[in-house]
């Protein structure tokens, strides 16, 4: 079952670039927030690395909530609930990071993350981004699923060269080193 | 032992349908609502798939109390258990998301569901119906059982040739892309 | 070591049917009471499937305390033990759950459980009494203690033709679909 | 190293008679109450099994606090930690309940045990002692450590004969049924 | 890397001796007290055996604060935290016991540990101190380590004439009984 | 991917230098700092060691509060998390403690790390810097990442004849024997 590219934009969703055995694939990032005491969850079958991957993206969020327009608060008023669908898929590795920090800030902030982009990039505390594998495999299934723009680490960019020119030339790649990048170019103004 | 359609309506219960090794059969998701402070409990052999679909359910209707019309301090009023039936069964996989979701739904709303429907589907955190396997042999368990109402994911619709022709006319499919479409076709209004 | 009939109506305690590779016996299932917070605490040497059969019957209970004729406090102001003796030896099965409801509503209503009763079943949240299985050696090992009552499930009443003769006439079965039955049959007046 | 009675009666502390594959030993069950919130911790190296013989122990305790002359807040104000030297030696097996529940009621009514008395026996949440193996074993070894009298279960009379006579005869053994008579022939007045 | 005697008086810090497969050798027990709501943590790659004798040494010191001259309510103003260096190597087994109770003694009432002393022992929850193995090991690595005063329980006494005299004419042995002894020898007094 | 000096001085980081069966690495320690209770996070696929020894920085740090310039309600307010990254890197040993209680005190302090600062050594509760192996590789990745300076303990300095002296010369050596010398040489002035 190959992904596909959103048909509207989301608030609270993003979507990320896996690499399997099987190849590339899109997979969606799912928030849901509701009255809670800070409570973190984190399913979708999601090995340890993943898991812990998704901690940072986190607690990068909590950290900076200042600068990101978030209520400081947050982590009191709410649980969060991070899920990646499909359930039955066993899902590892730290590439979703950006992608769960995408979701968690769309979802605080209620700026929806635009419909044609995809990003992959792992994620350090301080909101760098670090270089990820399988960047040919992640572009052809974004180009498959009809994604246009595709957020990279910066680090990555020796690897572009490994793209079908065909495929290359259909994608704009966005070369990130922060957070702040991914969120200039992934996300539009609140609702 | 095979399953068998509900005498009456239930509040608090749904009717999914599970695909194992030994072929198809109906399930019953209970929910059992009790004065505490927001403890979740998963029985009935559940594999961690499994509960993590229902958590996945839980957190939805957590989100969308408004729209749902359920008091939005439930969490903190109520300690909430799901179990399925029959205990010493292992039970596992995504498809009985939206089961589990209908069934909560229908406790904290008091609607009941409809005894002749019969489900299945993976939820997503956003609401969203995911497809499931084994729609053939699901079908003819749910048929043996008396249900006449089948709820099944839209991108199922592919598979609907598979049944035999005989059971499919017995049964009325309704295609579902988000869960609101199948609360409106299984719940009942308020008793 | 075989069990035997309680010598007196005892409160908070009541007799199960166990079925095991050894054959069929007897067990009690206790529960204590005491000040605290909502701790329930399951202990025997109990199987996974046992201890979730365990959490069903106590979230049954807990979800009808006011048909129950119990404070619906309760959860608040104790802590509940629930124990299986003999407790080297291994229990395992959903079979157990009328049993604990028994006891438990028991405990919280101080009403003693009769002791010429025994009982096998697997209970729901909804209160539904499931079938089990060894009714033949359970009717045997109930025969051999003493016991003259035994609260069975409705589904099982085609089994009832496996048990010898002999001992089948010197039986009492009361065929249940529902914990109200057994509670009606098993509890005597509060002390 | 073989275990030796205690030289001076002890409030807080019984002994109670070990069967193990290397034959029967003596071991002391030792209580500490410390100002705290209800906690309660199990060390030396315990088994499963005696794990939750003493958790069991402990709700008999807590469920029979007035009748017992304890404060019945005994257990908000305090955390008691129940521990059996030698802490490299595995220990496990229902039979110390009994042990564990006088060396606790010891503690917290400050009535010292005698120090003369041995003892072995399973308890249940009702406070019934029920029978254990390796009497024969247990008796050589609490005969041999100068214990002069041993609380035993009412159904281990029949092993009595396999003891040695020229043991049997230098001990007084009590047969009980409940823990109220291990208390009564234990437990010294209060300090 | 062989242990060394401390330069100085240590407050929170007492040597021990232990004994593993490669020899005998002396670790370090380190205490940290900081405002905290009474967690206890272990740290320096203990075996189970080591942490349940550390949580028997921190039982003992909690029940006895009133005859150790600390503040009853320590539990409740800190946070304690027990390492031993070197936190790479295994350790295990109970004979650290009084070593932990005396660091944490010397912790909690600012008295100083004499910098040439050290010692093995069990501790039980009464304070009493138990037989250990590996003295003529334990005694050799102390020697090395330039320690003079060791301490030792005295049913280790038989064990001595295993330690070459010329050792042992360099170190004190004190034997002791019970904790209190184990104070009197290793604590200065308050800073 | 072979890691590089920091290009600006950093707050809440600090580099480690690390020892695997691939050869020397340096490694990035991040703190981040958010409202929270108290809650201590550890990511960054750390081994058992790992863990042990950023919980012995983390106490560390919390006892010395008053002698640090530290809030000593700190623990109180926030919640810290550690990470390292590269997430998918397993990681283990004692030899970043020093490390973590660098960039811990400097998150806490708002004192950066000096850019051109690479530190190995395990750090105990004292405050102690204990040796470390790897001295040779580590200090060759220091080398080929661009860092000047290079703070061990004061007894690896027999290793250091073991490095070539191409880079020995360099690269500044910095013997400690206290973190108190590691926070003098490492950290800059508050910003
Ligand atoms: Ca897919
Ligand atoms: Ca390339
Ligand atoms: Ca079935
Ligand atoms: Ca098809
Ligand atoms: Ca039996
Ligand atoms: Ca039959
Ligand atoms: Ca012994
Ligand atoms: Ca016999
Ligand atoms: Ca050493
Ligand atoms: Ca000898
Ligand atoms: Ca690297
Ligand atoms: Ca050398």
């Amino acid at each position: 079952r190959y992904g596909q590219a959103e048909k509207d934009h989301q608030t609270g969703a993003a979507t990320g670039l896996a690499y399997t055995q099987a190849g590339g694939d899109t997979l969606s990032i799912e928030i849901s927030l509701a009255k809670g005491k800070g409570k973190l969850t984190l399913t979708g079958k999601l090995g340890d690395v993943m898991k812990e991957s998704a901690e940072a993206a986190f607690s990068y969020v909590r950290s900076r909530t200042e600068e990101l327009n978030i209520d400081s608060d947050f982590y009191e008023k709410y649980d969060v609930h991070i899920h990646v669908p499909e359930g039955a898929t066993p899902k590892d590795g730290p590439s979703a990071g950006i992608t769960i920090a995408t979701a968690l800030v769309s979802a605080l902030t209620n700026r929806p993350v635009r419909k044609e982009v995809g990003m992959t990039g792992e994620i350090t505390l301080r909101g760098r981004v670090l270089p990820i594998g399988g960047l040919k495999e992640k572009s052809l299934s974004a180009h498959r699923a009809g994604l246009t723009t595709i957020i990279i680490p910066k680090e990555n960019d020796k690897d572009l060269e490994d793209i079908p020119e065909s495929v290359r030339d259909d994608l704009t790649f966005i070369k990130v080193n922060h957070l702040d990048q991914v969120l200039e170019h992934a996300l539009l103004e609140e609702n």
